[in-house]
């Protein structure tokens, strides 16, 4: 019997319960009780606050058909502990669901190799879920903890803090016009750029560090702009931006000007740290990023009042739409 | 303008921001900070651990289109909240992951009425979550609290425990065959039997006054017989369980006895807690369920070994299949 014939054959014997123990249950070292039970049990250390963030993702929205299973399995818990870095929360464990159009043993493997690949790297269990058969879906709700009255917000920027991003902007969004045909790209920039698009790295050490550092934190997932005005309101503050002073990579870097403007300013899918930090922090937010091995980056300044400023680095005023990614409106 | 060509306009109109403002944010009370933030934040309190479950209704396999969106957010937390009633688990907080296939307003005020509906009568507070355009899917995760050590698991049954169930078995399958045209049912039995189907109601109260009475519970999700063998699986023992004793509504009473016996051995869709408790506990599993307003029934007695003996009032033994319903076999 060739190959394919045994994968077919066993896909079609892949039964809901033999699934989840053959892909998704693995021994919990930190929970006191994992897969298997109606509810998982978590033990919380004595003088923690849980962090909790629930991700959901759909073909077409937020993957690509084409993405490799193990890249979509990496993303789908990557989204997740990047809300938990944004809080400066320390992962602990997290729940699957997932709707499958058919118990797919191919697929399945890929997608459970990413998963626990990035989960163990960032010592996050599995602890339960659900399976079920429908269109794909994936959602995934993470739980971290931090120190109580610890959590970075949204709402602590003040006038004056320095606004900071980690590594670079852009490119995720820059791969998604490769895909859908508006940039034409070499071979190797566009490999480059999917990578970013497919394999984000939440920045989960880096918001651990920023705890008692950084005033406010958000992570960049729906664009730069969309998510500095989350900031803006929640803190009732300005800002002042520099579009020259944006993090980029060598590959977007080498696209049109305006192609650039574009991905920095409305890229979304970008899992950077976007936060604020009063300006004496500023040593101590470098050192912050030295510890975690992740470049941060200037970008800006927040300001009284609540107008958004977009400049180029000689201080020109530029016109830019305000709006982040909004997955009702057109 | 008229009613249909506002709703239309509004429709339109209903960003993902606006949506999530609308008809999903609350003031939390318990938690430390809700919706409208990368995580939510949680304070356990001292002493407690932790129950978490997630599960993810998909339309055609866990409700039908002609559902009333009220009905639907009821039921889509109520699956939830039982996970953490077979626990033992207080409620506390809750995730909510939507994919739509559009921001329909109608829809969105009946499903966020049903599940707020739920929520408030059992203290449980929306805190976080995510909406996302694509096929119909509901994805909850729920968080309950135990104190540590007393989350009730499956795998306590020992041999001697007496064999509980709460409530009636078997009206959501009858209603489901009834809607697949199987069954032909009059108005007003159809209706109740539908009702059953789509309003279940999570014991949550009896799965907390269990704790430290019942050896292992269970939520019946799948079937009675499937959900039994989990406990027998896990529990490393065998039943013995009188189909006669099992607790029935009128409504399923008035059918053929065939299709009684199918409906509540493999019905699914319950929601009803099965446990075991030791025979000196018997009256204060009375006692429990006396405390918590629902009916339990005795229906059987855990034995050694790993059989299930399916047995009539007389004892006499019946042939049935044991599995549960499984999402990827026909």
């Amino acid at each position: 019997m060739n190959q394919r014939r045994r994968s077919h054959n066993v896909r079609m014997a892949l039964g809901e319960f033999e699934l989840i123990e053959r892909f998704f249950t693995r021994p919990v070292r930190r929970a006191v009780l994992g897969v298997g039970d109606d509810c998982a049990v978590l033990a919380p250390a004595p003088g923690m606050q849980l962090c909790v963030s629930s991700d959901m993702l759909v073909e077409g929205r937020h993957f690509l058909s084409t993405v490799a299973p193990q890249r979509l399995g990496h993303k789908a818990l990557a989204v997740n502990l990047s809300d938990l870095a944004a809080c400066g929360a320390e992962p602990l464990a997290f729940t699957l669901a997932l709707a499958l159009p058919r118990a797919d043993e191919v697929f399945l493997q890929g997608f459970a190799d990413g998963l626990w690949a990035l989960a163990e790297r960032h010592g996050i269990e599995l602890v339960g879920g659900d399976t079920t058969a429908g269109p794909l879906n994936i959602c995934i709700t993470a739980i971290g903890q931090v120190p109580a009255g610890q959590a970075l917000l949204r709402s602590g920027a003040r006038p004056g803090d320095e606004l900071w991003v980690s590594g670079t902007l852009g490119d995720a969004r820059a791969a998604l016009e490769g895909f859908r045909g508006t940039l034409d790209l070499p071979g190797t920039t566009f490999a480059a750029l999917r990578r970013a698009m497919e394999l984000p790295e939440p920045r989960v050490v880096l918001g651990q560090r920023l705890r008692g550092v950084a005033s406010s934190a958000i992570d960049v997932s729906d664009g730069l702009l969309g998510d500095l005005g989350h900031v803006l309101r929640r803190s009732a503050v300005g800002a002042r931006l520099d579009v020259d002073a944006l993090p980029r990579s060598a590959q977007l870097a080498a696209l049109p000007a305006t192609v650039q403007q574009e991905c920095l300013l409305h890229g979304g899918d970008d899992y950077e740290l976007l936060f604020t930090a009063a300006p004496v922090r500023h040593d101590a937010v470098l050192a912050a990023a030295r510890e975690a091995g992740v470049a941060v980056s200037c970008i800006g300044r927040i300001e009284p009042g609540r107008e958004l400023v977009v400049t180029d680095g000689r201080g020109q005023a530029l016109e830019v739409k305000r709006g982040g990614f909004d997955h009702f409106k057109p």
